[in-house]
């Protein structure tokens, strides 16, 4: 039985309490969060203890991992506090926003000997891995094309987007380029991007980019596009075509049923399914899942930090190249 | 170039007209109908001769084959002078309504010796052909159900249903009956018929069955149903499904293009397409192809006369089980 | 927090188990069996008590609902207990085989006045609801047309047949004729059942009907089929189309995956789900929720003992009309 | 009646001959190839004449059109005479593979005032075309990205690929660089382009690139995105994609059958329609009519030298910025 901490009870997090509640090898002991009413409300549905302070859950011998649920920004510290009290680690992505904090963290993490993993939660949905499968068994032969679209049915609130410029890259594409790197086990070593602001001032009033397309050019050869927007009205639109030699693999969109209606003026069916907590929910139970059982069988998480780190590295090219308007080398 | 006298110049003729102008190795030589202004408005569209008299056209040596689209009723009549013309005969369905002049006509043709077509045009679907092709192949291994949807977009005119009462089985589900018995290479033993009048009385006035359901017990045991509507609003909804032992065969239906439409309340895909002049376009001109290569290369058509007599005697027990309430048992 | 007897630990015995234990608002308290063992394997895993007696698990005071899992023919008796006890009741289909059994569980639960449901779980499913929804809000109009398939990949195992022959009927098609009543809220006036042996003798060694068709007849004039099969080797085919005057409404089949697959020969998808614990897990867990609230809320849960008769008294006359070959009348 | 002389009887001149030959109000005059041989084989199929000399044909009085299939670098010398001699001018993409010939071309066609169409084919395409015009129909609202797959299942003999370097550009995508112009009536200004060779040796001997990702940035903003690849062994690839402020539209592949096959493996349906002769025969013949239409009526044809001049600027850039790693920026 692992128990977790939790830090951070607001956005993702009271979907992984859910999970890890439901998880017949885990319990919720606690929620950390600096509100602590908000940790007090969560922990509250799920049996656990709250606090407003990472300390008092760290001390608690019955902690066997902390997950790391909160903003961006505060990751960094919290893994290392983590890693200093002999924790296993879950972190949700990014790993941080400053690549010199993510290699300190690795080094930290590396140091503590304690499992860590990245919680690129797409790679453990069902089609999205059925399809890694199949390029893996070698159905479409050596891979020649990558075609991503990622695009969200809304852009986060002002001050969310406030907070880290440039979300796009570094919270919404961040998953496609490990995605990228996860089927084609490969690395990029070029990037190109380009960026447009398409939504009204009400809602992007920071003028940050909230559509974007990008090329990658991977070490085997292999060309990569990936597009991207905050407003698909029809639903969280997530689509993944690998192409190669033999044939198409194409990991389609998803609906909430299966129902077709026929009338004079067409055939209709439901629009997606709506954002990544409906889409994703069976990977977000994989991924927990993995995860303990890596734990339990004392091996390595499957996505280590080193793939939180390269996610970033390509998430920086892609400002880089967007600011610029120039192809990014990256570093081998 | 076989010249065709054609006669009948409404509803389905002037489509067989343009498709013998439009042939490389056939010629419209006449366009024959009681209505002689009609005749001469689709004959002068082709560049072909006008009369409100058959024996005019049967008389010409360049006719070689007289394509009959007139009302069922007047089928009987027109196929027997041809025959003693020594007229190659491509008669639409049904080749008549009753089945003792069928009969008479099936002697009459036979001692001719001319050439005989029944135009069930479905065969010649692509798709279906298809699916005729994969059940021979033994893609399904033994058929075990065939399951025909066949819905019009709309009954026929008051005078017209007037003339041939249960028309779903005599004119709509003979297609299907010729279908199943291709499709099967087998015949059925018994029929049950249920049917119902949904639409209303404004565009049914006679209360002609305008809906209906049939189960075909096949002579190997296989099940067939077949359903039928005046008023599928979405198209003419043409479906066959045939299950077997290994598998299942589906001919879905088709539309005018492959545009997906995604907003807000979905994703939308056209309509159906319209009717059966836009659906089976592409068997109409076929079966003219496989009728001419027929007289082209001395062998009889791909459809004989002895399967107009089994569909008609289907649709005669069709209608004495819709009557009865009983199912009933079909002559060897 | 409701405490459950589970009675019969086979079968679909395991997965009740598991979604009692999964629900937030109910415990698994007893597993009782016969075969002690199995009770007692069953309740480990879930932390519950067994017995091969249920006066045990009646007689305790926190079992406020018994969910019948067992074989048909012992549901009456359990039923009876069950109620002279004051246990809600959660009843596997069908209620019993024989209809004056039925009737009597009906006047024993009426008098004890305790909850009961019949686990017809196809009502639950997100997309069957989605089309009943449809319909019930008018989207097809006065519907007219119902086409149900209702296939499974396997025949059970030869005891289990020889211990309920029309299997096809009683256990597979009595959900498609609950369906039928629920969709179109109307009740059969008659009924046309063809069967056929289509497995080899090794699966079905009894002779019992593994292939059907029905026809039903509703009061509204509604026509209905229904098809069946015990050899669906691409997965369990479950569809429903419900034709009406302003168009169709179809519930599709579903897969495991959105993968597609394009190589030289085709493009492929999954096969179906593979069966009932896959197809329906949504609707399972759905439908012990709706009973669950509706005993917190004491309201009648939303399938009564009469849904269950009414059912099997349609299978009753299914069985009457493959075996007479005439249309049977039902009672009103 | 207008006549037609066809120069240039290989690869696509039979199929524009016979869509010549089909059409109501065209006659094929002349086929005129340098091979003389050719030219008669293909005029005897049509009763045309044949010539290996264009004067022969220019100067009968009888041609009124003259339709220009040969290879690209010929183009412009046919243009000129053709111009000179007053005839209408149907010419096949790309106008010339040199820009300031396509100038010259303008200037003397403009001079002489002849009628000129560029066969950008794929306008003509019904679901194309749809899609355009519910983008013109405000459906999607204003157009953020635009994606088009683009892949053919070939890459043509050596000689013609030593012939016209870059042809993934000059000869593939131009079609593409068309559609984007068209589709969102705007112009690019910045096109960035990456390529690979990724076919065997022995079918790409002189290593052209054979696979190709371009990103254009259009004025209004908007992104778009075009793949291209000669390696497509499920068919052609033919799919454009519009996504807009109020969802998104698709032009989906076609299938030469609606047929679906289940079995234990899975669900298949038909590869695709093998290639553009197959894909785009509707879009070839429309094409040819709006030609014809336009001469009757004296208004300029659907489509100008202007158009394939555009699109020739695009597939100069591409190929800049494939050699030089560089967006480049495209001329207001």
């Amino acid at each position: 039985m692992l128990g977790f901490c939790l830090v951070g009870g607001g956005f993702i997090g009271p979907l992984h309490a859910a999970n890890i509640a439901a998880h017949r090898r885990a319990r919720l002991a606690w929620v950390v969060d600096l509100d602590l009413g908000a940790a007090q409300k969560l922990a509250a549905t799920h049996g656990a203890r709250a606090s407003a302070n990472l300390d008092d859950a760290l001390a608690d011998p019955a902690v066997g991992a902390v997950m790391i649920c909160t903003p961006p920004r505060t990751h960094a510290a919290i893994i290392e506090r983590a890693a200093h009290a002999g924790k296993a680690i879950f972190c949700e992505k990014p790993v941080d926003l400053d690549i010199t904090r993510v290699d300190a963290c690795a080094r930290t993490v590396a140091a503590s000997g304690v499992p860590f993993f990245v919680a690129f939660n797409r790679r453990f949905d069902p089609t999205h891995r059925a399809l890694a499968d199949a390029i893996r068994a070698g159905e479409i032969g050596r891979p020649e094309m990558l075609v991503l679209s990622s695009r969200d049915p809304e852009i986060s609130p002002p001050d969310y987007v406030a907070a880290m410029p440039y979300g796009i890259f570094y919270d919404t594409m961040i998953h496609d380029f490990d995605m990228v790197r996860w089927l084609l086990a490969d690395e990029p070593v070029e990037i190109f991007a380009r960026t447009a602001c398409m939504l009204d001032a009400k809602v992007n009033p920071h003028r940050d980019p909230d559509t974007a397309m990008v090329t990658l050019t991977m070490t085997s050869g292999a060309l990569v596009h990936v597009n991207s927007s905050f407003r698909a009205v029809y639903g969280y639109d997530q689509r993944i075509e690998a192409f190669g030699e033999k044939g198409m693999l194409v990991s389609h969109n998803q609906q909430p049923t299966s129902l077709e209606r026929y009338d004079a003026s067409g055939i209709r069916r439901d629009p997606l399914l709506r954002f990544f907590i409906e889409r994703y929910a069976a990977s977000y139970a994989r991924e927990l899942d993995e995860f303990i059982r890596a734990i339990e069988e004392s091996r390595a998480p499957p996505i280590a930090i080193e793939d939180g780190r390269r996610a970033l590295l390509i998430a920086d090219a892609a400002v880089a190249s967007a600011k610029s308007g120039k192809a990014i080398a990256l570093p081998a």
